[in-house]
């Protein structure tokens, strides 16, 4: 059965998925989204997807949306495919859950913070918020040196695997080291700054940003 | 092995981990984490909790924080002991994941944000800011309008089983019917209330409220 993806390719949240279901050797359509026509708050997409947000999966009669769901979904139910991505024990598996919920709880905002104050405001005309921009700088700042302890004894972030805890945290820092231009945010903490080099070159990643 | 939760059992997060736990038949002890005397922010917390914040769970030699990352641990690690909590199935867990999801993301952040304001904040002297009071009860007031939705058509939010999705909701809404004042936000919308006086009747709950 071939996954419907519902979102762009060019949305954060969609591309977590995506990179999962390239990691699985799933195969996958995307259906387009489009979020600047509004196309998220249709009826037919509310119905799909009652917050109006992307991405959404329709895999046969299933459907899942909240990406970090659906990437736990999938790295589950394909677990002997493709690439291992939970780790071999419940005892990996809970501290790829420990990361994945840093990634959610503690990275995401101040990330999510930046990316919209630099890049979505300024394209929709929206006012940007100097103290905002400072405040999730400073709060990014001390989430990464947690990071960069971390990554100094552990080869990525839940051990010495490549796990969706790695995977999840691809989409917004790829947007930190391009478009925001906060790439310094990485490069001055070594151990953070190879992970990143590592986790940003794998084929799975390198064929998200090509779609 | 008893499990050790650091934390106060009168702290939200820590309270969702004992929730799981009693739900589970596991035996912990409480290792008390005094935090009005910044207990949390003391090296040797630091040393288990990088980001200074509770519950951590040492178990054995093992060592787990955040705790939507505890439940799911110790969920899957006793499957079969106490009432599961995840489904039966891989595509019941998917469910599960989502509103897990939904909880950390959508849910959380406007009901931390009525806690913090009309809670908190007034207890540590900090000024209130009516403009986030605001914004954050309609925010939340939109996402309890979806959950009525759902809940009018499934007696959990995961489906027709109690599940970590549920369990996950307890700490705060208590904080919203009980100190922050806002109780109509649940009984204004009456599926969502019935959900709420089952899942806060719960043996564990109560048992959680009295430690």
């Amino acid at each position: 059965m071939v996954v419907k993806v519902h979102g762009s390719p060019y949305a954060s949240a969609p591309r977590r998925v995506l990179a999962c279901l390239i990691e699985k050797d799933i195969e996958f359509e995307i259906v387009p989204v489009d979020l600047f026509k509004g196309e998220h708050k249709n009826p037919e997409f509310l119905n799909l997807q009652p917050f109006g947000v992307v991405p959404v999966v329709q895999d046969g009669d299933y459907t899942l949306y909240e990406s970090r769901a659906i990437i736990r979904y999938y790295a589950e139910k394909y677990k002997s495919q493709g690439n291992d991505l939970l780790g071999k024990t419940v005892e990996e598996r809970g501290l790829v859950e420990q990361w994945l919920e840093v990634e959610g709880q503690n990275y995401h905002p101040p990330i999510y913070n930046l990316v919209a104050q630099l890049v979505f405001f300024p394209k929709m005309g929206i006012p940007v918020d100097q103290k905002i921009i400072e405040e999730s700088e400073e709060k990014l700042g001390k989430v990464l040196d947690v990071y960069e302890e971390r990554l100094s004894k552990s080869k990525y972030l839940a051990g010495d695997f490549f796990s969706l805890a790695d995977l999840t945290h691809l989409p917004f820092t790829h947007y930190l080291v391009t478009d925001v231009g906060k790439e310094f945010m990485i490069r001055d903490r070594k151990h953070v700054s190879a992970w990143w080099d590592d986790i940003a070159n794998r084929p799975s990643w390198k064929k998200v940003l090509q779609l």
